[in-house]
């Protein structure tokens, strides 16, 4: 049997999967549990119809244009904190220096042993600052498209997501006879995404399934019990 | 005038700010804009405070849940990476080494100059993965508290932020007197929260309030204008 026991596969998802995993746990969550919350309180669909499609316009908006200012965020934030290096370097070598080997003596990593990769560094200012945003900070450089692209898909998956339990409502007019649909649909739904989610971030698929699920039930419960106690 | 223009404070928003910022972002925005949607469509604010507690319910559980259960895959991820660079660097010793060399290729260090830091990182292999985990992956060990912390953080500023727009519902009974109310009170707590919001981001605070402020308007029109639509 072929085995490639050493190749290294470090996983990381995908930052539109990442984007659709933001979207869709909330999208699936949030409209089914105000729609099941309502059905505790009233007894006409249209109104749980209404309340459902308000509340996806506003999560999927606002959960995009969310996303879109926080990748938006994270590149000024990266660009200030990259100026800032580069000011350091040019003006305050020794001590950025310290900072290398201070960094390095962490690692096991002599102030000796460290003298030469401190040379290099200095030949190449610019790369200096990139090591120091990287290896100091921790900071990667963003992709500059990324914002745009994160709140469509945020959005959109969020859509997706809160139509699913809508859906019944939209097609039957008594919430009684929506509701089993409605959490029939979303549970389904709700043990795919998770499945699929957990292949997708290395997690158990399973577990993963169960989590969405339990997570969205108790959302759903909960909001059930406060909307029958005050509806 | 007194100047310490050479102090380097590399700003990082904590971890705290930052779940207070997931959960009030949406807390004020969603809730507020559910209840200005219905307000398009339904005259008693019965229904509104309803469907408001009830969203406030599931989006402060599904984000809460969602909070905790992302803070544990960090973690779950990060303990794996981990495993797997220790494996790596006991199996295959010479490709690491190969990687290490690369990386500091990256940045202008030739292999000359990387050969005294690999003989350190030989010398302590857990040291080693600790390296590869910063400076390979860009991963951070994280704190195995964090995921409760996060969960109760994000579910609280989302209750806070939310109650906010529902209480004028609570307390007058007509729904369009109710509406300016909620718009006003909203807009300011927005408004109030996105320049705070910007002071700890490194944002300009102006632009962060402004940002905020148009971001849970434009959700609420959005809903507003679907439920009066169908309403």
């Amino acid at each position: 049997m072929p085995q490639t026991p050493h190749v290294e596969q470090h996983f990381t998802a995908g930052e539109a999967v990442r984007d659709v995993v933001i979207g869709m746990s909330d999208g699936l969550t949030v409209p089914f549990a105000l729609a099941a919350g309502l059905s505790g309180a009233v007894a006409v669909s249209h109104v749980v119809v209404t309340a459902g499609l308000a509340e996806v316009a506003a999560g999927s908006i606002a959960m995009g244009l969310g996303g879109y200012l926080a990748a938006r965020s994270d590149a000024d934030h990266y660009a200030s904190e990259r100026r800032r290096e580069e000011r350091e370097i040019r003006d305050v070598p020794d001590r950025e220096v310290a900072e290398v080997v201070e960094l390095l003596q962490n690692y096991g990593v002599s102030a000796e042993a460290s003298a030469p990769v401190i040379d290099a560094l200095k030949a190449r200012p610019s790369a200096w600052a990139d090591f120091m945003m990287r290896f100091e900070l921790g900071l990667e450089a963003p992709d500059p498209a990324r914002a745009l692209r994160s709140a469509l898909t945020i959005a959109g998956a969020y859509i997706a997501g809160g139509l699913i339990p809508l859906l019944p409502y939209m097609i039957l007019h008594d919430v009684g006879a929506a509701l089993p649909w409605s959490i029939g649909m979303t549970g389904l739904a709700l043990t795919a995404f998770g499945y699929v989610k957990g292949m997708f971030t290395g997690a158990h698929p399973l577990r993963s399934a169960v989590q969405t699920t339990v997570i969205g039930g108790l959302a759903a419960a909960a909001a059930f019990g406060i909307a029958r106690a005050i509806g």
